[in-house]
C-alpha cells in the first residue's frame, strides 16, 4: 500500500464545560486527503484545494505535523500530500487539526501502524502549534481517536477516550463572519473566581457521567460554560438567540464550538438535530448572516480510509 | 417500627480534584444513632455521647436537619434522637454531616420512605449550614446516597452518584491537631488562574472516568488538587511527607480530607490500604503527633440500620 485517500474529520473543542480539555469528533464534516509514499525524503504538499493556505512544508500544518512524525522514525522515503479542504479555516471546527491529524494518521497507516492513535497526538499537536501558537490537543485528539476525548493532562500528555451514547447527534452552524483567533483569545481573562471554577468542575463531571451512562438529560443539564462563553459570545452576533432557539427547539444544550464563530448543539436523535439545524439557520437568516450548517452523528472512530 | 439504631458514616469531601463538588462515603468509620418516634411534636436530642456538642434542637445539626424535614411533612408526632459520636468534630471527615444525614435518613425509614435518598439531601444540608455557615452537600450527599457523589449543581441542586470500583479502599488519618474551619476557609483565594481551573477540570474528568471504568491507574493519575491543597496543606504539619510516603508505599493518590486536618489516601485492595495506613502512621509518629487512623472499603450504600 503506497497511497491512501482518507477522510479527516472536523471536531468541536471545549463542548461548553470542558474548556481546553474536551473535544468531540464529527462524522459528516471534514476534509479529504491523499497521502502517498515518495522516494524523496520529507513531506511535500503537492496539492491544496479549497482554501488559500501556504503549501510550503514548514508553513503548512500538515507539513509540520508530518515532519514531527518523520523525525521520530528512521525511514528512507518521504510522503506527498494532497489536501482537499472542506472545512473553512477559522470556522472553529478544527480546520487545522483535521489536516494535522489526517496527515499523521494516514502516514501511520501506510507505515503499518508503528504508533497507536494516542501516540500520534503529540505529532499532530505540532501542527496546532503552527496554526495558533499553542500545541493544544482538544481538536487533534478527537480527530485521531474519535468520539469524545478528554485531555486529562498536558504534562505528561494524558488523553482519555470517553464513550459516546448511540443516539447523540451534533448540529454545527458556521456564521460567515470573521472572528480572529487573537481576538477570541484576548477576551479571556487570566483569572477567574474559585466559585466559577467549582461550577465548571461540577458540570464537566456531570457531562462525563452522562456520556458514560447515556443519560441525555444529564448531558443537557451539564452543557454550561460559566467561564469562557460569557466572554467569547460577545464576538458572535446572534449567539444568544441561536442558542436559546436551539434549546427551545429541543436540543440538549448548545455553545460555542472551539473559539467560534461556529455554534454547536447536541441533540438526542438525528431528527431533533435536523430540527435544531433548521431553527439555528432561521435565526441567522433573520439576522441576514450567511451560514453553513451541518448535522452529524458523533464519529467514534476519527480519521478513516475512503 | 417506632425505633431504629443506625450507622451514620463518615465521609471524605473534595477528593483532591473535586473541591466543593465530590465526596465519598466510608464504611468502617461513623457514628451510631438511635431515632425513635415520640408523641411529642418536633425533634428532641435526648442523648449525646462522645463529643461535647449542644443538645438544644436549634443548636444541634441533627435537630436542625430533622426540623427541616419535619417542616415539609404534616405529621402529628415527633422524634427523639440519641447520638453516639465516634467521629470527632473538626476532624475533616464529615462529623456534622453524619449527624445531619443519619437523622433524616432514619426519620425517613421510620416514616415509610416518603423521600428518596437524593430528596433527603437538602434537609441534611440545613445541618451543614448550622455547622459551617454554608449549606454544602459534599459530605451529606455521600452519607445519604453512598459511594462517590458529585454535586453537579447547587442551583438547582443536582446530585449524581458515580460508581465505585470493587477494590477501592480509603485510608484516613486524623492528626490530633486543631485546624479551625475559619482558618481553612480564610486561606482560600477568591480568584484562581484560568490555567489551574483547566488542570482541575481535566483531573476531575479523569477521576470520574476512572471510577466508571475501574481504571485504578487513571484514578491515581487524576488525584491532584492544583487549587486548594497548596494553600490548606500549610495548616497541616507533616502533610507533604505523609502524602509522599503514602504514594511511595503504593497508594493511588492522597490529599486533604474535606477542610482537613485529616489526610486520605485511596488504594487498590485492602492490603495496600493497610500498608498505607502503617506508613502514614509512622510519619506522624516520627513527628510526635498523635493520630487516629482508619482503613475502609468505600461504602456504596450510605447510612444503614444496625
Amino acid at each position: 500500500m503506497n497511497e491512501l485517500r482518507i477522510f479527516a474529520p472536523a471536531t468541536i473543542a471545549n463542548v461548553s464545560c470542558g474548556f481546553d480539555a474536551l473535544g468531540l469528533c464529527l462524522d459528516t464534516v471534514g476534509d479529504e486527503m491523499v497521502i502517498r509514499k515518495t522516494d524523496e525524503k520529507g513531506i511535500k504538499i503537492s496539492k491544496l484545494v479549497g482554501q488559500d493556505l501556504p503549501v510550503e512544508t514548514e508553513k503548512n500544518v500538515a507539513g509540520v505535523a508530518g515532519m514531527a512524525m518523520l523525525n521520530k522514525l528512521h525511514i528512507s522515503h518521504g510522503f506527498e500530500i494532497e489536501i482537499y479542504k472542506n472545512i473553512k479555516a477559522g470556522s472553529g471546527i478544527g480546520s487545522s487539526a483535521a489536516s494535522s491529524a489526517g496527515t499523521v494518521w494516514a502516514m501511520n497507516e501506510l507505515l503499518g501502524k508503528p504508533f497507536s492513535a494516542k501516540e500520534l497526538v503529540p505529532f499532530a499537536m505540532q501542527g496546532e502549534k503552527l496554526a495558533s501558537g499553542t500545541a493544544h490537543a482538544d481538536n487533534v485528539a478527537p480527530a485521531l481517536i474519535g468520539g469524545f476525548t478528554l485531555v486529562r493532562s498536558y504534562k505528561p500528555l494524558d488523553i482519555i477516550k470517553i464513550p459516546t451514547p448511540d443516539e447523540l447527534y451534533a448540529t454545527v452552524i458556521h456564521p460567515q463572519i470573521e472572528v480572529k483567533t487573537s481576538d477570541s483569545r484576548s477576551v479571556l481573562k487570566e483569572n477567574i473566581t474559585l466559585k466559577k471554577s467549582i461550577i465548571q468542575t461540577g458540570n464537566l463531571g456531570g457531562l462525563i457521567s452522562g456520556l458514560y451512562t447515556s443519560d441525555y438529560n444529564l448531558i443537557g443539564r451539564s452543557l454550561h460554560d460559566e467561564i469562557v462563553e460569557p466572554l467569547r459570545s460577545i464576538l458572535i452576533p446572534g449567539f444568544n438567540e441561536v442558542k436559546e432557539n436551539a434549546i427551545e427547539c429541543g436540543a440538549l444544550g448548545a455553545g460555542i464550538s472551539g473559539s467560534g464563530p461556529s455554534i454547536f448543539a447536541l441533540s438526542k436523535g438525528e431528527k431533533m438535530a435536523e430540527n435544531v439545524a433548521y431553527v439555528m439557520s432561521e435565526t441567522f437568516k433573520k439576522l441576514n448572516i450567511d451560514y453553513d450548517v451541518h448535522v452529524s452523528k458523533i464519529n467514534t472512530n476519527g480519521c478513516r480510509i475512503i
